[in-house]
């Protein structure tokens, strides 16, 4: 993917940046472990993809915002893995951070990773400080408390659950942040890009209960059929398996309908289809109708 | 102290601003746990007293700068009493976090904290762009790699420390952030206030040595002589009490003759002989000379 090469680059110098001066060395090799090589990069590719349908007047402030949101994921992936969560021995197919470092540093490679962060987006400020300022609002609102992916995993600590909300933060939040983001790194208002994020967020979230239910550990790279054995609340068993791909089909046209007019519309709206098309699954023939 | 009905005010409004909407109800009540009812408030006190001797002309600001700092430092509080760190089941005379709302939660509280202190800033910045941007410039390199707080964390888990680096950034990072940030939110040069932030810091370890070899544990409110009993490099060991004591009286008049010329100078010296009283502690008759 093209934009890989903007992204990638940036990221890199944000995290040579945390391994500057006197570092502790471990901790050092720890951020750039948990960082590269990387998943999809999906959130700042749609970042990115929305600042340039936007016009990408600033193109450096949009870079900062697609690594501000990226660092943040993996922050969050770092930390989620650790074993007073998800206890995940394996991320991306190496390793855990907390399996390759031990707990204390992966403990302090998340919190380097948020600082870093808004560092970057700080030194976006700099240049453009609107919009910068901006994008620090944006990226605490999406990640802390109280509507963030902080507050989407602290409802798992909730004996009852408010689904919307947990949703929304857990998963949604991350992908506003994306598009918004990237609208105000090209100065568009970002309240009108909420809508496509939070889209691509729930067919993310379907695509995701699909993949679990089809596929079978060694195609998804994790244990499969988890929904089922823990009884989860999910696409699938809500609307069997047709009625889940007609449901992500109906939210991804809505996703393209939601895009606000900008210069690069039709561009964008390319964009989401080629992701709707990565995203939906390909159909066992035991499921095919 | 006087400035604890600016600093109280300003922290609670941000702990209230991160439990409002739909925020999972005990990491909402967790904020509030982590940071009520404060320590000292050294932080924030020393960075408004900066602030106040610059003129303070942006109280609000100045308000936020305090607020940043303090709210962070609660943040690396509860995630250095967790189990994989120093598995503290007692702060500031209650349970810590992880023992009161379980690791998940604390894990996260810290997480939210962190974010909120770039949110407070960020708040700041909409007031006064220029001084906002640099507020949260200098809280990043304080408190991330390389050479901020989890910097001097992350030397703990190396086989060789650095003890210039390590002290720097574990403890004197903070103190910085509050003369320079206390400087930048009144729109002084932060830079000429960084030897009084790191003198002052050094003065804090200095006192923190002498306290753990001259008192008990009821004193101390924390296990005694740690210091001896885990063969660390402290003050005491190396000058003994008598030469701990000269030098941190030396490292506080350093302090003082390191204050920039600034219409509050006056008071502010008066601050810091005020902060030394209360560092220095009573020296027990066996230990006089």
């Amino acid at each position: 993917m093209p934009l890989h090469s903007r992204i990638e680059p940036t990221i890199a110098a944000a995290i040579a940046a945390g391994q500057g001066g006197k570092a502790p060395p471990k901790l050092a090799r720890a951020l750039d472990y948990a960082v590269n090589p990387g998943g999809a990069r999906i959130r700042p590719t749609i970042c990115l993809s929305v600042a340039m349908a936007c016009g990408d007047g600033q193109p450096a402030v949009a870079n900062a915002a697609a690594t501000a949101i990226e660092l943040i994921h993996c922050a969050s992936l770092v930390h989620d893995d650790m074993p007073c969560f998800d206890d995940a021995d394996i991320r991306r197919g190496k390793p855990s951070v907390h399996k390759a470092f031990g707990e204390p540093l992966a403990l302090l490679t998340g919190d380097s990773l948020i600082i870093m962060s808004f560092e970057v987006l700080a030194r976006a400020a700099a240049i453009d400080p609107a919009r910068g300022i901006d994008l620090i609002r944006i990226l605490g609102e999406s990640t802390g408390m109280p509507g963030g992916i902080c507050a989407g995993q602290g409802w798992e600590s909730e004996a009852t659950i408010d689904l919307g909300a947990y949703h929304r933060a857990k998963t949604g939040a991350l992908f506003t942040a994306a598009t918004r983001m990237g609208a105000a790194a090209a100065g568009y208002d970002p309240e009108a890009w909420t809508e496509l994020g939070a889209r691509i967020g729930e067919a993310f979230q379907v695509a995701d209960d699909l993949r679990d239910a089809l596929y079978d550990e060694d195609t998804l790279g994790k244990p499969a059929h988890q929904d089922e054995i823990h009884n989860r609340p999910n696409a699938v068993s809500e609307l069997g398996v047709r009625g889940a791909i007609r449901r992500l089909e109906d939210i991804l046209s809505g996703a393209i309908a939601s895009i606000p007019s900008c210069p690069g519309e039709a561009a964008l709206c390319e964009m989401v289809r080629k992701q709707a098309e990565r995203l939906t699954p390909v159909v066992p023939a035991q499921h095919a109708v």
